[in-house]
């Protein structure tokens, strides 16, 4: 299984795509960017939609569902919106195909020509707040607390399984506030949950913060982002959640009347994850070894293999462990027991650990004579022997182990690489050696971010929510600065 | 709420649109053809999706991700395919947008042509199978067994909400097998997963069977269905399951080395159910008080109404609610207890009622001294007070009775909609004058059914699957048959 697979010192990126092709997680299509979400890759996102899905509305969300062509007009409405959205992208221009004259295939049909292009969707506020005009007349409307599970395409020149598809799959909330307070309330809301996901289920621990102007959200005043760091040192952003002010709301004429009895804009926001988040997944815990998953998300989270040479032995192995299969799935857990006799233990071995089943338990004759179970993790490669009395317990405690042991170690691992950096030689010398976040100061001026990003690929990633004020000069214009900001190279 | 709304005997058709917008299910988007699901429309197809998701991988299916975009020249390769879908749809045809030379917005940027055109997915066979080709080398890949949920486009010229929209929400099963048994199997494994779902979730007795060969998918050897009645004697096609031969494993050359090492190509079929399972959901059990919804897919299943004048009362009434609403939570019922002061109770019965929530609930200051409360049912229409003692169990109670009056109510309909007829006169007749389902002979050409067609606008909507061999005379040409066949005219 993990033969002719580099480690990720040989060469990290090749890594990471042979990880994604032989795991089963993903693969190319035939259509140019668009990825295949394999089952095995498929069942991770479904796991991630599901919570994700719960918190939303346990914090009062509803799901609903809006087209996804957008007139192409729409895109013109918001001035900062159509520079960012409205350039790459897929274009429906026609509803009909017909024969060819020379019989070979089939054409467009010219005379099918649509009055007014439509855009696949890159991401839905106009078309939603040109249909919440429709709903929104008074503050008793208010709020409208939506998300929404789509598709969405963003033409995009080099694509990645996961981290940069033309196609991907996302959830975006978009709501309308009556007040300007409400609204910066929801959009940290939703920041902290994106946060608490990533933390508490992915394992991956972020930096909470907001985006400098450059790096907003086209059409947000203020765009917060849970930032994270990956195992090449580079920075990945993994959620963004945008306060957009009245901008939306004025594109698109949308008027409340207040409990004063006046008109007055709506205030919204808007906040997304998507199928990247497998990407942050993938690069936070994984090792040459192949996917290690953590087990809040893993679809599979126990594999259990038994090692024998005939039925007999098959039979009796099993009379012990589908016991144990059913105690653990009555605790919730997801249990695959492979009694296949097509596949040697071996090939089951590396096949589980490659997918990154978080534990594997082996049981073969011997245990059965002796009261064992052989246990493996897959975060630590540890194989023990473990009496089998209680087996249920001790295999929840271990679970909860490996999800907390793989947040620990990646926070540790960002710990060890986030700098604080104050000459511009050093910036530099850290970004080009160790890679990591730079903690440093900048003048808060869009022409040295823009500066530093053309000399040194670096962008400001994050300027965190709990930032302590802080005198400084900035790494590269010397300009007075008073607090530091992270910097990195970034997916 | 219910005023402007007509009957269902006034205007059937304009009752359906009314219902729909005004239930809050869905409405027509600033897109042609695209609706907007309504979070409260989006709520029941979530427990549609769920109940449905679950039964699928009960059923051994795994969920996965293909792209929304398809080559053009894919659909060529299965010729009925190609007549069947690739002519009335979305083509993506640029993939960039500029500024328009003159300042006004954006333009089609002419240097951005595909070289070939992208479709929309009408459905995707055509991009499964190129993916499947990858996949499968031998019979120990077998079978495939797929489901995706997701978005599809079909040009349609003439929409209606839920029942045909230019883009609509399904899930279609792909699957791939060794043998055309085991593919005929699986046709048939789906084709009764679904008959379940309408008749023990949606309430709706469905008529299983397989299609003409003119109504087949388009591609397909065998086209199973499941065909309801809705209430204006129209049939609905709520589902159907095909057996597509190797059809698509030649036209995508996917050949599998089999048990005796030769190679062969693979046998598949495909399945689906979409949003116009809404439609009949609608159709099949509301009135003219506006929705009923079978208990097991409303999102709110009980409301609770309390009757107050003032704090101290509502405090009185929410401390014996709330532990009746716990309770019945506990037992996996959504309850909702309305105690907003901004709307009277009147407004509020109103308001549930033509929402379709099955029971609701008043309790009000005398109920509180008497220890009663009011229980009224949304498919009667009866009110009834009951003692508060042991209410949870009553509840549950009820709720099942609902469920199965609905489902009796919808047969009973049925059984009295569907006619036995034998001349052509009287088959005429039925149809103009009554509608519903027709039974009749048929001599079993296409000839005859095209003219029946054309005549009268009725379609062979099945052939039943336990349908007894009966000889008789075709309704049209006189010529002898050997079964009856279900004709309606249909949605």
């Amino acid at each position: 299984m993990a033969k002719d697979f580099p480690s990720r010192a040989e060469n990290y990126s090749q890594w990471y795509n042979d990880l994604v092709i032989k795991a089963d997680l993903a693969e190319n299509s035939a259509v140019r960017g668009c990825m295949v979400i394999k089952p095995y890759g498929y069942a991770i996102w479904e796991r991630i939609q599901a919570i994700l899905d719960k918190k939303f509305k346990d914090t009062g969300h509803s799901n609903a569902y809006f087209p996804i062509f957008i007139p192409k007009s729409f895109f013109s409405k918001e001035a900062n919106h159509v520079e960012g959205f409205a350039k790459e992208c897929a274009v429906v221009t026609h509803y009909r195909l017909k024969n060819s004259p020379d019989g070979k295939g089939i054409v467009v049909d010219e005379d099918a020509r649509l009055e007014e292009e439509l855009i696949v969707r890159p991401t839905s506020e106009t078309i939603i707040w040109a249909t919440y005009r429709n709903w929104i007349k008074s503050y008793r409307d208010l709020p409208i607390l939506i998300n929404q599970w789509a598709n969405v395409v963003r033409w995009e020149m080099r694509t990645r399984l996961f981290l940069r598809t033309t196609e991907f799959l996302w959830q975006e909330g978009h709501t309308a506030h009556a007040t300007r307070e409400e609204a910066v309330q929801e959009a940290e809301t939703m920041l902290n949950v994106y946060a608490d996901f990533a933390e508490n289920w992915m394992a991956i621990p972020v930096i909470k913060g907001t985006k400098s102007p450059a790096e907003r959200f086209a059409g947000a005043i203020e765009t917060y982002a849970i930032e994270a760091l990956m195992q090449d040192g580079k920075a990945l952003q993994a959620g963004t959640s945008h306060f957009l002010g009245q901008n939306f709301a004025k594109a698109f004429d949308v008027k409340y009347l207040n409990r004063e009895n006046q008109l007055d804009y709506v205030w919204a926001t808007s906040w997304g994850v998507s199928t990247r988040l497998m990407g942050a997944l993938i690069m936070s815990h994984s090792d040459d070894h192949g996917l290690v998953l953590p087990p809040k998300l893993a679809p599979i989270q126990v594999a259990i293999v038994p090692v024998f040479k005939n039925e007999e032995q098959l039979a009796q192995i099993s009379a012990t462990v589908l016991p144990i299969k059913n105690a653990l799935e009555a605790r919730g857990i997801t249990v695959k027991y492979d009694d296949r006799d097509t596949h040697k233990p071996g090939w089951k071995f590396s096949e589980y650990e490659f997918k990154g089943v978080p534990v594997r338990l082996t049981i073969g004759p011997r245990d059965i004579e002796q009261g064992t179970v052989e246990v493996a993790r897959r975060d630590t490669l540890e194989k023990e022997v473990l009496q089998i009395t209680d087996i249920e317990n001790k295999i929840v405690h271990l679970l909860d182990h490996i999800q907390k042991n793989l947040y620990d170690r990646a926070l540790s691992f960002r710990e060890n690489n986030t700098f604080r950096v104050d000459t511009w030689d050093e910036f530099k010398q850290v970004l080009d050696d160790k890679g990591g976040f730079i903690s440093a100061h900048w003048d808060g001026t869009a022409e040295t971010e823009e500066k530093i990003k053309e000399e040194t690929k670096a962008t400001i990633r994050v300027i965190p929510l709990d930032n302590p004020l802080e005198a400084g000069k900035c790494i590269y214009s010397g300009k007075p600065s008073d607090q530091r900001v992270i910097f990195a190279r970034a997916y």
